[in-house]
C-alpha cells in the first residue's frame, strides 16, 4: 500500500513536470497557462478520493477531506505548485502529491479534524520578484502593494489572477478563518546534508533567516596597459579580496553560509581596469544574532579593504528576514512518528525559505524533509527516492494517528 | 609662434570633439558620418598651408608638404582620428593637429624630404572589434579577411568604405610604395607616469606587447542557503582567489602590468552559488620573455586553484602581441632634439598599442609622448597642456632640422 502510494506520488510529479511554459524544460510560474492543467489533474485525483476541491482567489488549489464532525478544526498539509525556470520535477509539488497520497492511504477514514490539502500557487518568486504569493493569501498577508506588483510584461498580480479567471477582489477570502491545528509540509531537502548522512528524512526545527545586500566598490577605471600597478584603484581586485573574506568567515563559523553570487564589473573590458564592481551578499544562520554579527563583520571588512585600496564602498540592503522557529509541539510529534517508524530522528535547519515560514505566522507549522539525491535541486536532475517517499508517508500516517490520540477533541 | 601654433592645435582638437555620433559626448568610429566633417576641417587647414590633400581608400586623410626635389623620400607624421565611445578630445587627433601645426611652423620651407601628414581612419578597434585599420592600409597589411569583418549592424569594413564614397578595391593602393624615411607620432601618454614625474615629454623606446586570454572556472551552481560551505565548488570564489594572484604577481614584478577587467558569474543570482565564472586577463611587459613567463605562471596558478577547489579551468587565448621596439636611430634623434630644446630626456615604454606599432612593420618608427594631466584618458576629462604641446612642437621642429643636416641626401 505505502509503496504503491509513494510510487503514485512520484509518478504524478514526473507527469506534471510536462505542464510547462517552455518546451523541453519545466518552467511553471504563477498562474501561467500550464498551471490550469496541473489543477485539472489534481482536482480529478482528489475528487476520486471524495475530497471537496476548489481554487481560491490567489490561485491555490485546496482539497478538503472533511472531519468526523462538521465544526472540526483543520490540519493543513501541502506545498507549492510553481517552479523556477528549467526546474526539476519535485521541488514543491511532491509535497502536494504526498498530501493527496496520504489522504488516499486513509481509505475514507475520518479524524476529529479535517485535512485540507493545499497546492500553493506561488512560492519561488520568479514571475513578480516576490515569493510566497500563495501562502501569504492563506496567512492573510497578501496586501494591496503586493497585488499591484507587475511582471516583465507589465501585468500585475491582480491582472494575472483575473486572466486566470479568478477574482482578485476575493483574495481576502482566501485567508484561513476557522480553527486551525497547524500546517505540515513535506519537501525535498534541496541540499546535500541528508544524502551525505545517508538518511531518508529530516525534521526541520528552524527555517534559517537570511540577510541580503549589495556591496558596491568604486575605484577608478583606467587603461590596463598604461597605468602602473601602484597607481591603480581597481574595484574588481578589491571585490575579489572581499569575496575571499566572505568565504573565510563562513568556513570558520559553524552553521554559517555566506555567498557572493552576483558580480558586475564596469566598464568591463579586457584592457580597462574596473572602475566599479557590484557584488551581492547572502548570509544565513539559524541564530539571528550570529547572522547579524557575521554580516556586520563582513561589511566592516569591506570598508577596511576599501579604505586600504582607495575604494569607496557603498552598501545597499535588500532583505533582512529573521529565522522562523517551527512549532515545538508539532516538531515533537513528527519526531515521535519518525522514531515509531524505525527511522533515525534527525533535526535540521532549513537553509531555504518555504511556505511553512509564512504559514507559521498564522498557525503552528512544521516540515519534514526528504533526502535530495546528490543534493541537486532547481535543476532537471533533481530527484527523490520512492523508498524515501514511502518512509515519509508512513511518518505522515503515524503523525495523523498520534494527533488523533494525543489531543482532547471537543466537537 | 610656437605658443600660437600649440594653442591652435589644442583649439582644433576641442573643436573637432564636436564631430560625434552621439549628442553630448565624443564618439567617432571608423568612417562614421562625423568623420566627413573632420576631414573637411583638416583639408581646409592643410590646403591653406599649400599642402596636397587626399583621402585614401581606407579612409585615411593624407596631406603632403612636398620636398625640395620631386623624388624626395617621405617622412610620415601623424596619428588617428577615430575615438572610443564617450572619449576625450586629444587621444589620436592631437597628433594629427600637431603634425599640421608643425608644417605651419615651417612657413613653406622645403626639406630634402617630403612630409606627409596622416590622419588614420581607425585605431581604436571599436566598430569592427579589430584595431589599426588605417595604419594597416599604409603598411600594406589590410587583408581581405579584415575587409570582410562586420560591425554590429552587419556592415563589413568594405561596406563602410563604399558607404563613405570610397572604393574598397583601391585599398591596396593606400599602401606606402616609395622611399620612406620613417614615421613619427605625437600622442598623449594616456597614463600617469609623465605627470607623476612632472615631465612634459617622453620618448617611447618600445611599445609593450600584450597577451590576452579568458580563464573560465567551472564548479557547481547550487543553493546558497542549503549547501554547506564544505560542499561547495564556488566558481566565483575560485576566480576571486586568482584575481588576487594576478594582482600580486604584477605588483611583485618590475614593469609588469596584469589586469582582470571582465568578469561574468553564472547563473548570477543573489541566492545561487556561481557555477561558472569567466574572467579576462591582460598581461603586458616590455620584455616578451618576462611577459610570457608571467602569463604562464598565472595560468599555472589558475590550474592550481582549480584543482584545490574542485573547479575545472579552461583557458581561451585572445591575443599574443609581441613588443615592438622603436627605431633606434629615430629614437636617438628625438632624444637629441629633446635635449637641445632644454627638456629632460626621458625614455619610456608605451603600455598601450599605437599606430606606430603597425607602421614599424613597414618603416622606421618612433613616438613622442605628451604628459596626460592626472593620467586621464578615454574619458571626457582627458586633457593636455598647451605648454607641453608647444614644447613638443619645438622638439619636432628641431628634429626636422637635425634630420636635414644629419643625413646624406641624394636627390
Amino acid at each position: 500500500m505505502l509503496a504503491e502510494r509513494a510510487a503514485e506520488a512520484v509518478e504524478c510529479c514526473r507527469f506534471l513536470a510536462g505542464c510547462t511554459e517552455t518546451a523541453g524544460a519545466t518552467t511553471r510560474t504563477f498562474l501561467s497557462p500550464p498551471m490550469r492543467d496541473v489543477h485539472a489533474h489534481l482536482t480529478a485525483w482528489m475528487t476520486r478520493l471524495g475530497m471537496t476541491v476548489s481554487v481560491d482567489a490567489a490561485g491555490n488549489i485546496r482539497g478538503r477531506h472533511r472531519g468526523s464532525a462538521p465544526d472540526a478544526p483543520t490540519l493543513f498539509i501541502g506545498s507549492h505548485l510553481d517552479t523556477v525556470p528549467n526546474a526539476g520535477a519535485f521541488d514543491g509539488i511532491l509535497g502536494v502529491a504526498m498530501a493527496i497520497a496520504l489522504v488516499d492511504l486513509l481509505s475514507g477514514r475520518r479524524f476529529p479534524f479535517a485535512i485540507e490539502v493545499v497546492g500553493f500557487s506561488e512560492e519561488e518568486g520568479v514571475r513578480f520578484g516576490v515569493p510566497f504569493i500563495g501562502s501569504r493569501a492563506l496567512a492573510g498577508t497578501l496586501d494591496a502593494a503586493l497585488l499591484g506588483r507587475v511582471d516583465a510584461h507589465g501585468a500585475s498580480v491582480g491582472d494575472a489572477i483575473s486572466q486566470f479567471g479568478l477574482d482578485p477582489r476575493a483574495v481576502p477570502a482566501a485567508a484561513v478563518t476557522g480553527a486551525a491545528i497547524g500546517f505540515v509540509e513535506f519537501h525535498i531537502e534541496q541540499g546535500p546534508v541528508l544524502d551525505s548522512l545517508d538518511l531518508p528524512l529530516g525534521i526541520v526545527d528552524v527555517i534559517v533567516g537570511s540577510r541580503r545586500l549589495d556591496v558596491v566598490f568604486t575605484g577608478a577605471a583606467n587603461h590596463a596597459g598604461t597605468t602602473p600597478m601602484s597607481a591603480r584603484r581597481d574595484a574588481l581586485a578589491g571585490a575579489a579580496e572581499w569575496i575571499l573574506a566572505v568565504e573565510r568567515l563562513a568556513r570558520d563559523t559553524e552553521g554559517l553560509v555566506a555567498t557572493v553570487g552576483e558580480i558586475a564589473a564596469h566598464p568591463g573590458a579586457v584592457n580597462v581596469i574596473a572602475g566599479t564592481c557590484r557584488t551581492s551578499l547572502d548570509v544565513r544562520h539559524p541564530d539571528d544574532a550570529i547572522r547579524g554579527s557575521a554580516a556586520d563583520a563582513l561589511l566592516e571588512r569591506a570598508h577596511e579593504i576599501g579604505s586600504r585600496r582607495g575604494l569607496r564602498v557603498d552598501v545597499e540592503p535588500r532583505l533582512d528576514q529573521p529565522s522562523t522557529v517551527m512549532d515545538s509541539a508539532l516538531v515533537a510529534q513528527l519526531e515521535h512518528a519518525v522514531a515509531r517508524c524505525h527511522q533515525q530522528v534527525h533535526r535540521m535547519p532549513s537553509g531555504a525559505g518555504h511556505d511553512a515560514m509564512i504559514m507559521a505566522g498564522r498557525m503552528p507549522a512544521a516540515m519534514l524533509f526528504l533526502r535530495s539525491p546528490g543534493g541537486v535541486s532547481h535543476h532537471p536532475d533533481e530527484d527523490v527516492r520512492v523508498d524515501d517517499v514511502a518512509a515519509a508517508l508512513a511518518v505522515g500516517h503515524r503523525f495523523l494517528d498520534d494527533l488523533e490520540r494525543g489531543r482532547a477533541w471537543s466537537t
